[in-house]
């Protein structure tokens, strides 16, 4: 199991790097539900994601030389911030290239890792332009927010510690953004467990991920019209392929189901998720046959909100 | 030292009913503060706070024919869910008395927790004479939501915890309102540390602690202007006198040091605490010079918050 090992050895190479998150139950959620939720809380994770897994995992890996010269990647989201703190943690450069609309609270965060922005048009073409530039100007090493495999074996190490906690889980239920998160989780969940299922959790207005499997290849979003805001980036070719084979389904919810579960886990277990990880309790409690009784893992995923923009 | 052994029965009685809660750090605060700060996360608890220890703890010391009778109190606030779940989970009855203008959401969750409610005038003579009522009428015991020996020995858990978990703490920083839980912290401090002091937080709005201390003599509050719901009540005699003996100074904080703690541990610790809980970081964090280098609880009391009344 050459996959296997290599989760392991991302494991033991993040481990000093990054919290060991808290597995979190609430019996009021589970009474609710009908079944035993096991929430894995990457919202306490070094920057308030799961990301600081991959980001820290990918730059681990690279050479003495390549470290010399530094990180590039474009992000206005989590990941800008994981490769910042990581990048600063470990000593080396990073530099993100945002778009020019990218909320000032996002900037901030990455300015306060030592991240050097440079700012570009809002379009992908422009992200990806700025960040080739970046690279051939400064020699530093491109590293893609989800579509690297690096960065899915660190990301998978969360799924490895949730197994560890709690082996005999029925499913693992992953929201779905990039597919970062859920290919990593896919693949401990073939490593390190006899027959855990991985579903996907995905907003009905960023679809993406449900109608790419049903098509057989990479669909995109027309509109993201969601509060799910770290789920409306696409698939790579990378996380396709791995969601394509080895996830069960992907369940989708409304953004009032997305809301109500965000709340629930607000009000009863008094942490603070994203509304991108609340999309996981929410394909729970509407789909309670389909789990009753069952022993569900729950990825959230990360706790980064503006408090001045909540939708209660 | 019977206080001792008092405390560590009453951990024995309540510890098949209660939460042994989390210590969380956070690397950003500690820097921020210029100390080293182990929050005790009683939000954490059962029913939201820190109350399910002393209700339980007065619960469980009632004899047969007693428990049959059921209890009663009066409150609007934490300690009536507390005390409601508490008995739920004994099996017995609960009559709680809350004053006829309590949120409706109170109201929701005591009857949740099965407690049978009694309106009354808003006024505290009216709340005591109709639980003095039910009393008589019922022949259940009146539980006082923190001048009650058994409540703060059950409060007292917390800290010994918490002390269990740091031994070597240079202090303890808890709320006060009615001076339930940092008596029971006292007593644990005395009972379980070498030399860690205890010190009050309380908004400068409803500052009747730091004035009983200074007059010698329980004081009350004229008005009640503050975000820190929990910290409106006065102090009872048992509250006063342990306090007055064994608390080392009240630090007052403003109404904005209050919201701005909070912020800061929703933000950087993904975790809600209530206003009443965030003025133990204010107090650290507007006497850095105080506290500087120095290894400071902090008591999390609870995390019931209105989602829809932020102060942000």
């Amino acid at each position: 199991m050459k996959i296997k090992n290599d989760i392991i050895e991302s494991s033991k190479r993040i481990d000093a790097h990054i919290h060991k998150t808290p597995v979190y139950t609430s019996e009021l959620i589970n009474a609710l539900a009908g079944a035993q939720l096991f929430f894995k809380c990457e919202n306490f994770q070094k920057m308030g994601a799961f990301k600081m897994r991959g980001a820290t995992n990918a730059i681990l890996q690279l050479s003495e030389a390549q470290k010399q010269k530094g990180v590039v990647t474009h992000s206005s989201g989590n990941f800008a911030q994981a490769l910042a703190l990581a990048a600063q943690k470990l000593g080396i450069k990073a530099f993100i290239v945002m778009p020019s609309n990218a909320p000032e609270v996002k900037k901030r965060a990455v300015k306060g890792y030592a991240g050097e922005i440079t700012e570009c048009e809002p379009t992908l073409e422009a992200r990806e332009h700025t960040a080739k530039l970046i690279q051939t100007e400064k020699g530093a090493t491109f590293v893609h927010p989800y579509n690297d495999f690096n960065v899915v074996l660190g990301n998978a190490t969360a799924a490895k510690e949730l197994l560890e906690d709690q082996s005999d889980l029925d499913c693992i239920i992953v929201p779905v953004g990039g597919g970062g998160l859920i290919s990593g989780t896919a693949l401990s969940a073939l490593s390190f467990s006899k027959n855990c299922k991985v579903i996907g959790a995905e907003p009905f207005e960023v679809d993406d991920a449900y109608r790419s499997l049903k098509a057989g290849e990479i669909v995109y979003n027309a509109t993201t019209n969601t509060i799910a805001d770290g789920l409306k980036t696409s698939l790579g070719d990378i996380t396709f392929n791995i969601i394509n084979n080895y996830v069960e389904e992907i369940i989708r919810v409304t953004e009032q189901e997305i809301i109500e579960a965000m709340q629930l886990i607000w009000e009863r277990m008094k942490i603070i998720v994203e509304p991108s990880s609340a999309t996981a309790l929410a394909a729970v409690l509407t789909n309670k046959q389909q789990f009753k009784g069952k022993k569900v893992g729950l990825m959230i995923s990360g706790g980064n909100v503006d408090l001045k923009k909540l939708p209660f």
